[in-house]
């Protein structure tokens, strides 16, 4: 089983996973936790290109390098663990480059589905819980976590991740069956009650 | 105007590309000459990363860093220059991706195009010259100049590049107006002599 968590920057997303992670793995599940983009040699290489703040990047080639990332991670680190059983918890996938490169950048969201279609070999969720949170609220959260090492894609303004989150709301209404949308100013435990209520059902 | 060269590596686009540049330049036109993957700051970061020898990068996450790369020159390089009526030569293009990745990794050439469709927003050169020459010989070529430093895409053996000389030779089938395939193992000033004839008739 194959679940994903999105949202911007301070949204809560690492707690989550790590709750969840940690309750399936008392149930005795063999869980994998990943982080986009990363998780692999050659994809932290990626990474570091991609998040290096002051890297002048354009749009199209941000994109491409999230996908490339995304391609090696799936068929040498993904696909493997599925394969093995194991329950792979990601941290940010294919939603992340609708929402971020599709809503944020203005790049076609039909360009970005044939791309990521092509490097993920059509690998999509089971479930994906996106937190919502105002960008107001999320940077703080950002800011106070990072203190002043933001990465390029952080030190965005508020109405790129404003954009960002309509991206994400509208994914929400076309997908409701996948991508749950979540109140992410609500207490870390109801949320994570939230999710166990749609995991306990699928596993 | 935008000129492409292709072949396997040692097949003498260098020194075509030199001869090229040269006689352009001498008759006052203003040529910019690029290679690929790189001809940039984040371009050459990702060729570094495609290149190194010892990486284990998937086919399908390497026909995405070169797109990725290529994005990045025609937006911040190429288009640029072309609308400052520069001539623009390029040691290697989307031909690459379908000859090495397509004809020699086996990714579905439709795949190919569509991903640098997106990635070059449909810039296509006015004219591309192959080089053609068999891959054992331009193996030798390559080995003598680069001494034991080959890269990683050089170190494929022999199947692997006549796999993507004979994807060269049937785009040259496919598109014979714009790709223009030459014997690379002729005298380099008869080459040149050749390729000028085509270029002396469109410019």
């Amino acid at each position: 089983m194959f679940i994903t968590f999105e949202g911007i920057d301070g949204s809560g997303k690492t707690t989550q996973i790590n709750k969840l992670s940690e309750r399936l793995t008392n149930l005795g599940y063999n869980v994998l936790t990943l982080r986009e983009p990363g998780g692999n040699v050659i994809s932290e290489k990626i990474r570091e290109t991609l998040l290096s703040a002051g890297n002048d990047i354009t749009p199209c080639a941000e994109l491409l390098l999230f996908v490339a990332s995304r391609a090696q991670l799936v068929e040498k680190v993904i696909r493997p663990a599925l394969l093995q059983g194991k329950l792979v918890i990601c941290d940010r996938y294919i939603d992340s480059s609708v929402a971020y490169q599709g809503y944020g950048r203005g790049i076609p969201i039909e360009d970005i589905l044939i791309c990521n279609k092509i490097a993920t070999r059509n690998l999509v969720p089971k479930i994906t819980f996106f937190l919502d949170l105002p960008p107001i609220i999320a940077s703080v959260r950002a800011i106070n976590r990072s203190a002043e090492n933001l990465d390029r894609i952080e030190q965005e303004g508020e109405i790129f991740f404003d954009k960002a989150r309509q991206g994400y709301i509208q994914i929400s209404k076309n997908e409701p069956e996948r991508f749950i949308m979540l109140n992410g100013s609500e207490n870390p435990d109801l949320i994570h009650k939230n999710i166990w209520n749609y995991i306990s059902k699928i596993i």
